[in-house]
């Protein structure tokens, strides 16, 4: 199983467009330590010729451009790309449907709540619908296996599956009242668990933290990519960029009480990478003490480029 | 007035994430003579600190941070991009609002149709009211003046207005029958043209071609953007890319009868640049007759980081 990291950056990217904060005005002038990100994107694989791709996010056309293996195969002219899985209806999570709009007979697997906040109160999803077939959307039970990909014969393992874990987050605040109170609060926010061969990957770029069931995934997956977003609770109340604290947001931030880092892991199993990073993150400077005790706790820090084979 | 193209392809750019055609095949194997270019995005400025976009492109993060003056001032830490015009619903001239996301107040001018289409049945822009205060949505009415920037005295003409041309086009097909039923259909297309000083912009990068209202307008006009969508009235059904015809889609095509090229205008007076180039038109390759043709016409081909002074 291969694995691309297309976009490491939460919602917005870094630096972020309208933000003048110390990061993204050091970054700009050049005086941060630091590279640029563009917004959380993972593409997994496990042959040449079929991608799947863990949320779509805003940056997605040019995520895509970025890396050959993603372009239309010389000989059958075909994408690689044709299944998405969704963790969220957040607009980082699902905003690049839309940039895969061009005829592309898509395979979307998400909750049946994120596929309902989807298609019955934005009609712009329709556009998925214009390729020959529609759009299919999958819908991932909780706790139970999907597969994503069918094996290559009935006597190999070589398929990759996929479960929905809940994390017990919220849907976005966008979500209308009416529709809400008929959606299942479980749906709202899940981790993705992929198994091939005897390997797991665990992808939870949103993570609140609570209950203990995320702990156990952790580790009992061979890699994990997990929520960086925030290194403090009050980080956007502090920079006066948000009303939200972290964990209000359904973000356990990196430092503090209970934080991921003072969290105990299983010793020596699990790969554990961060991902969906925030602009406002002091781990995004190299030089910082913070960007330190995240590698001293055990933890990789994921940029765009990155790449894993399990 | 500055006028910048940020992007000066249609939409899915170029070359387009999933297409194989001759010109994105030959693009990345770079035996085509031809530019890279994001989907069509302009933005103007009468000041530093006031930029206005015309329309939203699904390119638009990237874009902004393409250009330095983009970026937010070192000193008010604040950005000059808060007001954007849009010239219709569809997903390329409105997926890059939700890029704008990002706690900034903005003034989003419009139709009261395209209006309606983003707010009552796509509750992903509810996003934009995150920021204090909420995203201000600015009615415009079909050819009358609207103040875009203020003077900046009683007595001078450097104010900035613009004008809404209603163009005759369609809504997109995502829209729901129910509420396409209670729209004007007068206000699904429009070009806007701008006024600063003695000088006249028009912007129409969807242009259906009918009526004569459109022509007059370029004629009075010192600089017109204009729809260079596609070559041929059945490109895509060729290609099979598609079913519509460039004209079933709103774009008058450039060649044969009553094509763009065929029109005469006023000679001497517009400076005329064809914008929201498909990526399946021959006018990309620049070693092409079809270029050849647009240039020897008396138009000029935009592309990504273009500039224009007025």
């Amino acid at each position: 199983m291969r694995t691309k990291i297309l976009g490491s950056a939460a919602g917005g990217g870094f630096p972020q467009w309208n933000c003048a904060c110390r990061n993204c005005s050091g970054f700009r002038s050049g005086s941060l330590k630091a590279r640029a990100r563009t917004q959380a994107q993972v593409a997994v694989s496990t042959s040449a010729t079929n991608w799947v791709l863990l949320n779509a996010s805003p940056d997605l056309r040019e995520q895509i451009l970025a890396i050959p293996e993603l372009a239309p195969s010389v000989d059958s002219k075909a994408s690689p790309v044709s299944k998405i899985v969704l963790t969220s209806a957040d607009v980082d999570s699902v905003m690049g449907l839309l940039h895969l709009r061009e005829f592309q007979p898509l395979h979307i697997y998400c909750t049946s709540a994120v596929r309902r906040v989807l298609t019955e109160e934005n009609s712009l999803f329709r556009v998925l619908n214009r390729s020959t077939p529609p759009a299919h959307w999958e819908i991932l039970p909780l706790g139970r296996l999907s597969p994503l990909v069918a094996p290559s014969g009935p006597a190999t393992k070589d398929g990759l599956f996929c479960k929905a874990i809940p994390l017990f987050g919220d849907f976005p605040d966008y979500v209308s009242d009416s529709l809400r109170r008929t959606l299942s609060q479980d749906e709202a926010v899940v981790g993705i668990q992929l198994f091939h061969k005897d390997k797991l990957f665990f992808f939870a770029p949103s993570l609140p933290g609570i209950g203990e069931q995320w702990r156990s995934v952790v580790d009992e997956s061979d890699f994990a990519l997990l929520d960086g977003t925030f290194w403090t609770d009050n980080e956007l109340i502090a920079m006066k960029r948000g009303k939200k604290s972290a964990r209000d947001m359904g973000h356990l931030p990196l430092s503090g009480v209970n934080g991921l880092l003072q969290h105990r892991f299983r010793p020596g199993k699990t790969r554990k990478v961060l991902i969906h990073i925030n602009n406002s993150n002091p781990i995004l400077n190299e030089d910082s003490p913070e960007h330190r005790q995240v590698l001293d706790a055990g933890f990789e820090i994921a940029y765009d480029g990155m790449e894993f084979n399990l």
